[in-house]
C-alpha cells in the first residue's frame, strides 16, 4: 500500500519519533511511505516525499518535525478539503496519518467524512484531547517547565520572592497542573477553574508564617497573564512577586523516554489498522493499552484536566 | 493517628517526593508523621524521627532518600521481625508505609501478616513489581540510560562503531526495553528471553550492507555482561564493538516529572488507606487510575516485560 | 583569624561552592568562619552565623545562595556604611569577602576607605566587571541561554520562523554575544553598539535566499525588548517572527564545573591574601591565572564586549 | 584558496562547531573548502568532499564529527605518509587543518615537515596538549562527567557509601583533577602523581569520623581502575565501597558554550593564517587570547596536569 504521514498545528516532541516508526514499520511490511510536508498545506499545496529507512535516521531524538508543519486556517473552507481529497487520489495514497491536536483532529476528520482513508495520533503538549489518556508531547513539556521551574527556584530562594510561571495551555489547565504538582507549586492557576487572588495571597501569607521564604505561582496562558498575577499578588502579601513567561522553552528539545515510545506505539498500531482497511479513526491510550476510537468521538467530547491533582498539589505545598 | 513511613532496599528517584506528599497530606488531616531511618533496620536498630513540613522543604526534586535506606537481610529472621513489629508498638505507630521494591514489599506483606498496619509503596527503577503498571524511579531511570546513549551515540557516528551498554535488571529486561525503544537500539538482551548471537550478528551486518554505520545493543545485567556480549559480537561480525556498563549514573539526579507525580499519588492514597484503616495493601497503578491490591497478591505474581516492545524496537532499528 | 563572608546583588551560580570553598580553606587553615546573611543588609540589620564544615555540604552542586542575597540601596549613605563598619568591629571580623558584581564591589570598595578589611570575588553572570577575565556564574548562564535556544531551535526550524531571543544584559552585552555565537545565531543586539533593523532585515533575506528557512536574533534587554524587535524584523521581512524573554531561567540551576572550580580557585585566594593581611582589592582571572588587583582599579575601569566575537557569530551564521 | 579539513583520533565535542566555523568563514573570503572523511586514513584511502554552507548547518550543537575519526597507525609509515603528501597535492589543497590530539598533532607535523601546508588546532577532552590553555571538548567533558557524579551522590547519600569513579585520561589527569575539584571529591588520582591507599584510608576515616556518610575517589584510568581502588579502600576502612567506569557517556553530547565559542575562534584564526600563508603551527589559547606556536614546540613540550588544584580539592572535601 501507498501510506502517508503528515503533522499538523503545533510542533510536540515526539512528532519525529512517530514519522520513524511510520516509515520503518511500513517499510517492514513492504508499503511504501510517503511524507506529506507543512501539514495539511502540503496536501493542496505541496509535494509527497518518499520517505526511506535512510531518511528517517537520527530523528527519534530530536524535537520538531522534519516534515514542517503549519496552522493552515484555508482548510476550513470545504473546496480546499475537496482539492486536498483530490491530490491525495492523484498521488495514490491508499492511507493517510495525520499527527496533530484537536485542530488537526477535527480536519481529519472532516477529510475523513469526504473520503479519505485517515487515521489521527494524538500530538498536544497541552495534553488536551479527549478520550486518550495521552497526547504526544506532554511528557516533554511538563519536563521541560520542571527543569525551568527547579533554575528559577535558587534565585527565588536566594532573594526569598515569589515567582510567577507562565506556561502554555491557552483552553486547557492540564500542562499547568501537571507541571506545579512536579514542581511543589503553592498556587496553579488554570483557565477551567476561576482563582481568587485573595484566597490564593491568604495561603501564601500563611505559609510563610510558618517560615517558607519564597514560593511559585504556575498560572497557564489562558488563565491569566503571569505580569498581572504577579502585580495582584505582591499587591495583596505585600512581598515582591516576580514573573516569568516560558514560552517556546516548552516545546523543544529531546523528547523523553515516553514521549518516543508512546510514538512508536502509536505509530506502530496506527500502521496496523491503515493495513487492515480501518480508518476514521484516532489511535489512543486507553487503561494501559493502546486502542483506537472514532474521530467523530473525539471530536465531540471534552477532556477534562485533573482538578483533584490541583487540590493536592496545594495541600502538598503548604 | 501516629503514621510513618520508611525506605527501604535500592533507592528510586521519587521516593523523597513521596515521604514529602506523605508528610505534607499527613499534617493536612493532623496526622503526626514519623520517618524510620535506614529501611527495615531502623525497626530494629534505629528511632523514629518526627517529621515536620519543613523537614521535607526542597526534597521534592532530588533523588535518593533523605531517610537512608539498607538493604537488611536479617528482616527474613522471624525474631528480627518480632522485634520490629514490638517497636512499633512501642512508639505508637497506627500506620506505616513501605517505599520499596520487591524485597522490601516482601518483607512488608510478613510484617503485616504479623500483624503491623502497613501499606506498601512500589518503587522499583526496574519496573518490575507485579499488578502495578508503575513503580517509583523507572521514568527517571530510564531517561538517564536514554541520555546517556545519546551521548554514546555521537563517538558510536563519528567512528563507525557498534556499542553495547549495560543496563541495570539483573532478573528485569523491562528498563532494557524501554531504553532500547526509546534510543533506537538495533538489538535488545534481557534475562527472560534467550538471545541468539548469531541472529543478531546477521541483523547488524544486514543494517550495514543498508548503510548503516553504527548500532546499539542494550544488554540488561541479568542477560550477559556488556564486555562479552562485544567480544561475541565483534567476532561474528568483523566490526569493532565497544561497551559501556552505566551503573549508578542510572539511577540518580533529579526524578523526572513522572516520577515526582507518581510519587504525589501514591502517597496520598496511601494516607487515605491508612487513615480509614485499611493495610495489607499495596497501592498502584492500574488501567489510568491509583487504587490498591493486598500485598499477597503481588508477592505471588510475576510481572512480565513488554516482549512486544523489544521486537517492535528491533523492527524500528532497521 | 575571624573570617566573614556575604553575598550580595543578583544572585549567581557558583556563589554557593564560593562559600563553601572559604569556609573549608579557612577551617583548613585554623581560622573561624562566618556568614553575613542578605549582603550588606545583613551587616546593619543582621547576625554573622558560625560556618562550619558541615553548613557547607551539598551546596558545591546548587544555584543561587545558601547566605541570601539583596540589593541594599541604602548601603549608599555614609551613616549605614559606617553601622556596617561598626558591626564588623564589634563582632570582631578580622577579614571580610564580599561575592557580587559591579554595584557590590562598589559598596565593597566604599567600605574598605572606611577602614573595612575586605576582599572582593566577582560574580556577575554579565561578565561585565572591569579587570577581570572570569566573573561567577557567566558560564552557566550562557550554558543555559544556549539550553533554551537549542530547544527553542526544534520549533524555529519546525514552522520555519525567525525567533527573537531576549537575553538578560542591561548595560552589557557580553553575554549575549557569547550566548550567540555559541548558538549560531544570526544577529546579535547589544546595548553598547547600536544594530540598524534595515541591515539586519537585509541580512536574514539573504539567508534565506540561500535557502535557510529559520534565524534567531538574540537581543541583550539593554538593547531592546524582544516583542519590538519581533515587529521590526517581521514588517521588514515579511516573515513571521516569534519572541521570547529567557528571563530567571539564565541564572539558575547547578552551576557548570567552570564556575565551581573558579569558584574554588577565587575563594582559596582570597582566604589567602586575608591571612596575609591584604585587603581592599579584588581577585580575578587574568592571563590563565588567579591575581588580584586593587577594588579602587576595578571600580574606575570599564570592560568591553567582544565586539570581534559578534562580528565572527554574523559571519558563521550566513 | 582550496582549503581542507579533517578530524583526527579520538572524537572530541566543539570539532563539528570547528568544521562550521571553518567552512563559514572560509566561504565568506571566497575560499573553496573541503572535508577530509576519516581522518589521515581519508588522506589515502579517501576523497575530499566540498563543503558548502549548508553542509554543515545544523551542526553546531552537535557531538562527535560529521566528518568520522579514525586513528590511523599507518600514518607512522613514511611511505603511506608520502602518498597523503602526493594526495594533497593532487587535490589542489592549498592549505589543511588537522583537528586532533598529540597523535594528530604529531601526525600534522610530520606531513607538514614533508612539505603540507598545515595548521592543527588542538581537540583532546584530557586538555592535555602542551602550550595551549584549552583543548576542545575538554570543558563538555568534565560536565558530563559532573553531571553523573551529581547522580551518583544521590545513591551514594542514600546508602551511605563511598563510591570511586573512573574517568578517562590515560596518560593524563587533568580531567580526573578539574571534575574531582568541580564535585567536591575526597580524593583524586591521576598518573602522573603517585596515591597512597593508606593515605586515603586515613583521610576518609577522619571525614567519615567528622560525620560525612558518603564520599567520592575520582581515578584517572592510567592511575588504576576503579573495581581495584575501591577494594584497597574497602578493605582499609571497613565501609563498602562501590564503583562505577564512566566510559564513552564522557566524550558524547551537545558541546558546552565553551566548547562551541573556543572551536569557533580556533577555526577562524586558523583560516586567518592559512590565508596569510602561515603553517607548521597550531592555534591555541594563551593568557587570555588566541595565538599560535610552531607545532614543532607543541610535539616536544610536556603538559602539566594542575597539581594545585588536586591539592585543593582534598583540603575542600574535608
Amino acid at each position: 500500500m501507498n501510506l502517508a504521514i503528515l503533522t499538523s498545528g503545533g510542533d510536540a516532541p515526539g512528532m519525529n519519533a512517530a514519522i520513524r516508526a511510520f516509515v520503518r514499520r511500513g517499510l517492514a511490511d513492504n508499503h511504501t511511505t510517503w511524507g506529506i510536508p507543512r501539514g495539511f498545506e502540503g496536501l493542496v499545496r505541496g509535494e509527497p516525499e518518499a520517505l526511506t529507512a535512510a531518511s528517517v535516521a537520527n530523528i527519534l531524538m530530536t524535537g520538531g518535525t522534519i516534515l514542517k508543519t503549519s496552522r493552515f486556517l484555508d482548510f476550513h473552507q470545504p473546496d480546499v478539503r475537496a482539492a486536498a481529497l483530490h491530490a491525495l487520489g492523484q498521488w495514490g495514497i491508499d492511507g493517510l496519518i495525520v499527527i496533530g491536536g484537536n485542530g488537526s483532529l477535527s480536519g481529519a476528520f472532516e477529510l475523513n467524512r469526504a473520503g479519505a482513508p485517515i487515521i489521527g495520533i494524538p500530538a498536544s503538549i497541552d495534553n488536551d484531547i479527549a478520550l486518550t489518556e495521552y497526547s504526544l508531547g506532554f511528557d516533554t513539556a511538563v519536563n521541560n517547565i520542571v527543569a525551568s521551574i527547579d533554575k528559577i527556584r535558587d534565585t527565588a530562594s536566594a532573594h526569598e520572592r515569589i515567582f510567577v510561571v507562565q506556561v502554555m495551555g491557552n483552553q486547557s489547565g492540564t500542562l499547568a497542573i501537571a507541571a506545579g504538582l512536579a514542581c511543589g507549586a503553592e498556587a496553579i492557576m488554570i483557565p477551567e477553574r476561576a482563582s481568587d487572588y485573595d484566597e490564593i495571597a491568604d495561603r501564601l501569607r500563611a505559609t510563610y508564617a510558618r517560615g517558607k521564604r519564597h514560593s511559585f505561582i504556575v498560572v497557564a496562558e489562558g488563565a491569566g497573564s503571569a505580569q498581572t498575577v504577579a502585580q495582584e499578588i505582591a499587591q495583596r502579601t505585600g512581598q515582591e512577586a516576580k514573573w516569568v513567561v516560558l514560552g517556546h522553552t516548552q516545546r523543544g528539545g529531546p523528547p523523553t523516554a515516553h514521549d518516543r515510545i508512546m510514538a512508536a506505539l502509536f505509530a506502530n498500531h496506527a500502521v496496523d489498522l491503515l493495513a487492515s482497511g480501518t480508518h476514521g479513526v484516532m489511535v489512543r491510550a486507553h487503561a494501559g493499552s493502546i486502542d483506537s476510537i472514532p474521530l467523530a468521538a473525539v471530536i465531540d467530547a471534552e477532556r477534562e484536566p485533573p482538578l483533584d491533582w490541583q487540590d493536592l498539589a496545594e495541600i502538598l505545598a503548604r
